[in-house]
């Protein structure tokens, strides 16, 4: 009985990632009010009683276990891509190529290689498409975004970043199959530079714009690992730790580390910008709030601001609670459903786009190529 | 095509409380594995275009005015109360009386009178009842709740909460009607001490056992205010802010404080209890975290331990996400929706029940009294 | 060889606070520029042994083991006491007569009843006198006091105090005697209320004016200790802990609480006023912190400021080194005596004075009265 | 009339520097029973109106305003070096010649090359000698060592170390002379790298080992400043920000960064160590803490603990106040007196020698080197 209109919406992948999308479309009608309505039409995945299971507890209409009859299909508007990295070359382009919108996990690709070819897939077919690069849309860092674009924080001279995890540490960890894909190089493509600096990175670029070089060095603290789809044990090709400096092209200077052997830290993303003027700092353990600086403020009772974001006024806010009731994780990924939705209707392109997406792999490239050259390395752009 | 018992459910009252509960209805099924599964039936508020476009907004199958037809439907097996306070007790008897299981926000009445009887109504009609005290379900309070059964704290000398907010301090905000009927003593019984207080007290008798007595003082700083249903500028009966010592069964003494005229704070419920061996405090504007002092640890590594409660033993989160991912205030609201069914599969009361609650009206009754006459007034006890 | 005029001290008492002050006394010139010198012409205790080697520790230049001789010394110009409570009014009364300056450690005596005597003995000898509340002079406090003064906070709705401390909690510690004097109520006047609730209350009636009333309770949770002077289990006569409610004549609510068994506090006094503009808070564990929150921040950017109170405009910071870089609990003490000497120079009383020590002393007592009576009491006021 | 050895001490220069010495060498036998006391025996300053007034403000015993006059001098132990950095080279290698004590305030030499001469003079001629990286004996980072060396971090795998200011920001900011001289290439040798870097890279060879190679980048971002002592805009030499990655012998990663370009932070130096079984992190804003997460803990519980540095069982301790009563920035320097001065009693060295400060200048130097080459650049070692 719905005035919406409905938008046919597909997933491939229900693991993790399956959820929080899933989770994103079936909410986002609750709290967004937009003029389509994402109908969860389709799930897929290999395994048939995996994949029934799961939909029957995201009430999704229809299951497959194969993707490319999911692409055949005229029902579905929208494929929404939740797989391991391997995997998200080949779906996107056919997803593409078959006339539909795109949705697909981060990192785009498993190298700037692949995703080049995605980025000319979906421009060639000129669908709507989108990469899961979900921090843009925590509040706080949102806010940051609009402070930034106002100028509040005058000439920027610093950014640095890290995303810190500890459950790795363990040598008895196998690597490889459902649940640890992350460790084999050859589905992953990489490791923490690919799955977590390349978070920092898109938040980087967006919020600072452009990175010109980087100088790098990565280590893999476990060099053999039980693999679980072979059994035996395997080198490991995957980099446990990455850490990069680099110098963006507004001329300020940046550090940036990821690793998953921060003993005590489980998804300690947070970022800082010094400006001339102001200071942001922000932190995923704390993802409902932002630390401000003004220089601006009165000598005696200048400090850092521990901002709160859960006023209507914040971005996003409004559509939530009260002022003082804090959300979480999952609402990064209903916003960007709501923020593609809107775009959709506006006809506009909704960012991250693959293309942008495309520049933070090329960082990534040159992060994993300057560790293995001991050089700087230049950054290739993306448009 | 869903394998699990349908139950239907029809919520009343299409408030901000109404959006937290259908929120809870319509998510629990994605996050918890249960036997039933909560159809969202019918919604009921008054005005027929609000009822409507939220039934639309949340996928109800129908919508009621009036609630006495709602009591009156044989396809509905619960009724959900989110309306303002001074209906609770008429709604609740009737849909007992009618057979059907009760949830009601909290408060449960006015005042201990109106509860006595809202009590008296269910357990005479023998349906199962539960009253939205939701922070009991924050993972870092359920958490506590644990440590302290387990004994860790040992003896318990001092308990200590508060509740802050600041929205009312403004002169020019009038009392009354949609979204302020808490300033209206008629509708919402007291001010800070059942709105605010009440949620102190339910997780205080839960964690820490029976109140013995209190003293209190209340003001109410803002004397006349605006009234929008009548136009006119009329005496405010509510407290503005409440405050009263207390002595606990077990030999602890108690502060606890409540007022909306707390510049800088928004929803700041914090309470911490100090006992003979470790300590802990909590505090709803970082509701993810819980402070833990255990005075067994090390001397020289001895200190406040901030735990960031999102890992898969902590209480509830196995459901959620991955640890370091933070959930959120609406969260509370599907765990105790997801409690709620489990108690029904198991055919047990589901904490806190109407008497659980008439509990914490005693107490709040007792504090009002007691800033009435001055002196120590003795707690009654609900059981 | 200095050309400062010479102002020499004789302190009584060398245990814990004979350090602080003759630290301070010791100290104050190397940072501030002052009309007078402070000579450490006498240091006085009962044992022999122990007043000597605390003289060649500290530099005093001669020592006594009756203070009754001290009192008489022509060279003496202050007599500071540092000594358990029962002896502060014999001494400093003395001390007054024989027209010497007095400072005194705080409580001034064990109640109201001493304290009038001795406020009377200094202002009928006119000698300059001060009680050592030194959380005054945290500059951070200072600083709450000029943001007050300044009518940054507007219209006070709130203040908030508590002093927390564990270190009692073992029924093994003996009570009396060197280093546990505070646990004998003979010696002390009273537990944590003359001791630790005194300190909240001091800086309170200067921040926040006077108090008119309040409501109480005490409890005393280890009901008998060994004593160390008659080496006998005897009843223990102190309050363990205190708290109580009151109103200010502003108009203002207020909660105050101190306790020995707070496990994992050590010195944790806060205090907190809610102001209609704006908040401030601030906490001993971080004394070179202040708290700040200013309602006229614009709303999105608006959030508790965590200032550093390091900078050279931070009250008494510009006599230490540079900004960011802290200073500790022992600085109290000497910018206690830069102001005591400051007010001679100027031949103005030097607060807090003992009549303003008296007015704490009249609510410690309606504090100890009203817990014994269950009734709320007036409070006398000191002028 | 004191029973302990009399050392003569004289200090060179009176600026920042000549204060914390001042004051270090002035309260040490207040706090610290040590077998020698430091006699102020004279002070030294080219201008004979300062040298005088700090003099007089601190207690010495006599000036001098050429410091060869005071290595002339037979009455002089100990020759403390608080002078720009241009001079440690020749007055520590003229106060070894005379056979004095040398302490030098850090960096040690402008460079290495200065650096390896003032080792060879002290150690030719055996004399004690220090250099005063006084953050190593910050309590909460010498309990950081003593954890350290317990095992209770197991293998490590990552070290970050961060020194943030902000006072250069402003473009009117002159260069050179009196509080100003760090600004000055030609007198502070480099910028950043050699004033806080340095304090960084002397913590961490301390706490983590040797350091094998470095790449690194530096900037400066404002290029030009009025000099004082020319009275012309002239070309900045130093640089402004420096961060490096590095790699340890142990095998840890490291990332560490310096600037006086991070609005917000007066002296954020921090540092993290993240190992296998537990972590620690610090922070010179808070510097009386330490945060440590040990992975030993019931999983539940476990969380990063606040430990507050007070107790009589942390490093220095015992011989200040009582728990929970924080110290500050000073009191590092009077802990390094007490070292030297025991080291001395016991015929040992005092760590940080000049030869484990020339370790430091490797590094510096090779950071500096780095960030010119663009490569990776190999650490020499200093023993």
């Amino acid at each position: 009985m719905s005035t919406k209109k409905p938008l046919n919406v597909a997933v491939v992948g229900c693991g993790f990632m399956g959820r929080t999308h899933s989770n994103a479309f079936g909410k986002v009608g609750n709290f967004f009010n937009l003029e389509h309505r994402p109908v969860m039409k389709a799930v897929c995945a290999r395994s048939d009683a995996s994949v029934k299971a799961f939909a029957e507890q995201w009430g999704y209409e229809s299951v497959e276990t194969d993707w490319r009859r999911l692409v055949a299909r005229k029902d579905i508007d929208l494929i929404d891509i939740a797989t391991p990295n391997d995997t998200h070359a080949e779906i996107a382009i056919a997803a593409a190529q078959a006339g539909k919108m795109v949705m697909c996990e981060k990192p785009l690709g498993r190298n700037a290689g692949e995703s080049v070819r995605m980025v000319a897939a979906v421009e060639t077919a000129k669908v709507p498409n989108m990469v899961w690069y979900n921090y843009r849309r925590v509040p706080a860092v949102t806010l940051a975004k609009q402070i930034l674009d106002e100028g509040k924080l005058g000439k920027i001279f610093h950014y640095r970043a890290k995303f810190l995890q500890d459950w790795t540490i363990s040598k008895d960890l196998p690597q490889g199959g459902t649940g640890l894909w992350r460790l084999d190089v050859n589905v992953a493509g990489s490791g923490v530079t690919g799955d977590l600096l390349a978070h920092c990175i898109d938040t980087a670029l967006w919020l600072n714009g452009g990175i010109d070089k980087v100088t790098a060095m990565t280590e893999t603290f476990v060099k053999e690992r039980m693999h679980n789809l072979t059994g035996k044990v395997e080198k490991v090709g995957i980099d446990d730790a990455s850490a990069f400096l680099a110098r963006f092209a507004n001329g300020s200077l940046a550090t940036f580390e990821a690793t998953r052997y921060a003993r005590g830290h489980k998804a300690l993303y947070t970022l800082e910008i010094n400006g001339e003027h102001a200071s942001i700092f922000w932190d995923l353990h704390d993802l409902h709030r932002l630390q401000y600086f003004d220089h601006k403020d009165e000598g005696r009772v200048r400090g850092w601001r521990s901002l709160h974001i859960t006023d209507g006024d914040h971005p996003y806010m409004k559509h939530w609670w009260v002022p003082g009731l804090q959300i979480g994780y999952e609402h990064t990924f209903i916003h960007q459903v709501a923020d593609f939705l809107q775009a959709i209707e506006k006809g506009v392109p909704a960012a991250p786009t693959f293309r942008d997406a495309l520049a933070t792999d090329y960082v990534t490239d040159a992060v994993l190529q300057s560790a293995r050259s001991g050089q700087w390395q230049t950054v290739q752009r993306a448009s």
